[in-house]
């Protein structure tokens, strides 16, 4: 599965998620979703508020300082090192069940991936679905 | 699954999830533990020493402020935004494998839904397991 | 598996655990990493540039600083709270999936086992394979 990321942000990839598990056929079991880069995450957050992501954003941009002087790491710019830490604070692989051939997200859950360098990218995100 | 809690804090669920696990008769495999909410979350944590519990508590109240000004989304009061924001950092999913009917957690290993909303809650808690 | 860790650092296990995929024979699934402790932890991080790993270390050290007055649990010293929150933050247990024989790792990302105890000590990880 490919994602193209518009910089810094929240990219909902629910329905692209849900379009892999209806092609498989499967009926319950787990997704496994891995995204192999280590300048961006995935995450589950609620899906309803437009502000959950702006405050989230903000929120990491102050826990984790671009251009902090503490990093030595910043050969591809002041958001290089500051993306591998929100990376490893938020994580790269997400297990998520599903029954009845549907995902077992609460009612205000999406998934996301979490874009956190300030250039658009494009994503390799693995999915692998274990059941019957 | 149902937890109820009693407010911000953490619940050990480690003996309802044994439960689930020796109904199901299986021997070997993974646990997939799912809340599907995005307010409270899943660790994986000391379970000797309460003050470990308490200290981890303190630290997140000062490393994310209820109430803290830099936040727009405050609909449900203060520790709306921060519970959001919590749950990302520690997470909704949570893989434990099992070998011989039993958990393979270490011996000072408990599994917790951590709520972090002030008020008490009610929360779904999704337990898959594949193996045999 | 049995890590050996020389105090705080990140310890890279990705070698270890394709041992472990190739022994196994499978070819597609999904091979679960879980650390049976709570003062280390599992992440997937950037492999080429040795200061990323450094500065993971010092910002992590800054957030959850050791001897904080903050924590009452310290008997094992000032490094026992601040490697539980370590833990927490970042997580015991990964899912990393495999397809033809290979973990789907991205060309950068190495697995690692983040010791967050200043000794050395001797780690157990647990490695589950599902797949055929």
């Amino acid at each position: 599965m490919t994602v193209h990321t518009r910089g810094r942000g929240l990219v909902d990839i629910t329905a692209q998620l849900r379009d892999a598990l209806d092609r498989s056929g499967l009926q319950a079991g787990l997704a496994t979703v891995f995204v192999q880069h280590t300048s961006c995450s995935l995450i589950i957050g609620e899906n309803a508020d437009p502000t959950v992501q702006s405050d989230l954003e903000r929120f990491f941009a102050r826990l984790v300082v671009d251009g902090d002087p503490l990093f030595e790491h910043d050969a591809e710019g002041p958001d290089d090192m500051p993306a591998h830490i929100r990376s490893v604070l938020t994580g790269c692989s997400l297990g998520v069940p599903f029954h009845g051939g549907r995902y077992s997200l609460g009612t205000w859950q999406g998934v996301y991936l979490w874009e956190h360098r300030a250039e658009p990218h494009r994503r390799h995100v693995n999915v692998t679905l274990i059941g019957h």
